[in-house]
């Protein structure tokens, strides 16, 4: 595919800039910040680079749009989407990321760090022991390169780890991998549940009331995306006791909006979608790889996003 | 050696004995509470069996003391050894316990656990990019069994680990290893440094002025012995940046004092000597095995103490 004209923009746009603008003579390159995008870029490009479509998009004469994250459900829910544009997304080592996301709150909370906190402010010297990792069940949703990489840096720990995929096909990095369906005894054992999931239409509103109430005192993670958690039943699993405690990093809506009741309940620690930045050398890096395989008329191109599939 | 009589006593005197109590025909156990051992009983034994000596121990009739945790210095700052009196202590996996103790609280700076945990009482979403392991250097004074181990948790997440050891021997889980007088330019590129040393004439007060000068806003942790650094240096130290956090799980004395300056420092994290308790389970399966290696007749007894090394 010739790709001559590429428009970048979102965060990284201005980094992006410095290191791509005078990379390649044949080719042309806008960046431009998301509020200045204009309908004549998109009509003037070959290429869209960024971590979502920006407020005005359109597909103009785009044959390529490259996601700088991992996620692109914001993109693949585009209307009217051409069957001729290809669609790849950035990998990177998001899953060596969410998975020192996951093991320090894990730890976090085995390792009493809150109780010693309390403590401490009221000079209060009391021991509580803690829980050595190789006691530690977790169930990973999600088996592809992100929960597998979560679950090898746990299973460096000696964290039991089991998987719950689509397909239920097996995977050396879990002790088992079952479909979700399956997977109630697991959730019963479970001391963490991880999600790692991309969202789709089969992950929209998965963690629900009946998924929840498996869980016993569980903790829960989700550092896949926030549309796949019904807010209303873990608040409610929260309360009854199913999840002890919730780590989220990611929201159905972004910024998590002020009268959410998650951000003071006691029970649930809000991050601000930090578990898997893209940082600038990634974001050029894997740009760089997927535009060189792109040239030399590689289909099986890495990231390549199967929209069917969604992810 | 001979032991048939043995007087087990101190924090899990009940636990050992609903285990042990007739393990054995022809041996004798008294298990007693530390308040409640009496001179007679110490004249009875063989073996002295407890985390520190009692405050009325008297070496009677003792041909062997076991140690019930790692350290044993309180044993060692006896007045009048009697030299033939074999001193063995638990080395169980501590190492493993203060490693996962050590990378809990790594992690949750690399990850911003305070700060998020500050917006979110906010309701405050702004992002702020946590620091991989990989980019982290981390020196961990003491190459012994806990040194090690400690070494290689922090290895398993590509942490930079080197090592800094009285005699300056390398071992594979160290990049490198150094003698305390060399490591001034390892202090000056570490993130943290990590105390395992045990407390011997040589540790005492090793941690002073000089050395956290060193430093550069790093991280200090102490799973060692608290006597090994000097309070007034450390406190100094956090006052000038050089050491940007302070997590103590042991102090010169124990509990730590209500008076102490430690307790309300914002940079100072105190936890109540829990970084590598002794199990029940470890506690009895150590002194088994060593009762049954003394009874042998084996003279290179597990975790034997070299009264003169200090360990």
């Amino acid at each position: 595919m010739d790709i001559h004209r590429i428009l970048v923009t979102g965060r990284l746009y201005r980094e992006m800039g410095e290191i791509l603008s005078d990379s390649s003579p044949d080719r042309e390159y806008r960046f431009i910040a998301e509020d200045q995008v204009t309908f004549a870029d998109y009509d003037w490009a070959d290429a869209f680079v960024a971590f979502k479509p920006a407020a005005n998009f359109h597909f103009g004469q785009l044959k390529w749009i490259h996601a700088l994250g991992a996620g692109v459900d914001a993109f693949l829910s585009l209307p009217n989407w051409k069957e001729d544009v290809v669609l790849t997304r950035t990998t990177g080592d998001f899953g060596q990321k969410i998975g020192e996301y996951c093991l320090s709150y894990i730890l976090a909370d085995s390792q009493h760090h809150a109780l010693f906190r309390r403590q401490q402010s009221d000079t209060l010297w009391k021991q509580a022991v803690p829980t050595p990792s190789n006691r530690l069940v977790a169930v990973v949703y999600g088996t592809g390169s992100v929960g597998r990489q979560v679950a090898k840096v746990l299973s460096l720990l000696n964290v039991t780890v089991y998987g719950v995929s689509l397909s239920g096909t097996p995977h050396p990095h879990f002790q088992h991998v079952c479909k979700p369906d399956e997977a109630a005894g697991l959730l019963a054992e479970a001391d963490w549940v991880i999600n790692t999931l991309p969202l789709t239409a089969d992950t929209q509103g998965l963690f629900q009331e009946t998924l929840f109430a498996r869980m016993i005192q569980c903790g829960f993670i989700n550092a896949g995306r926030g549309a796949s958690v019904n807010e209303p039943a873990l608040l409610q699993a929260l309360q009854a006791g199913h999840v002890k405690c919730a780590v989220l990093d990611v929201f159905a809506e972004e910024p998590l909006r002020k009268e959410s009741a998650l951000w003071s309940h006691p029970g649930v620690i809000v991050t601000p979608h930090i578990s898997a930045v893209t940082s600038t050398e990634e974001a050029v890096q894997t740009f760089i790889c997927t535009l060189a395989e792109m040239e030399r008329g590689n289909t099986d191109l890495p990231g390549l996003v199967d929209r069917t599939r969604g992810y």
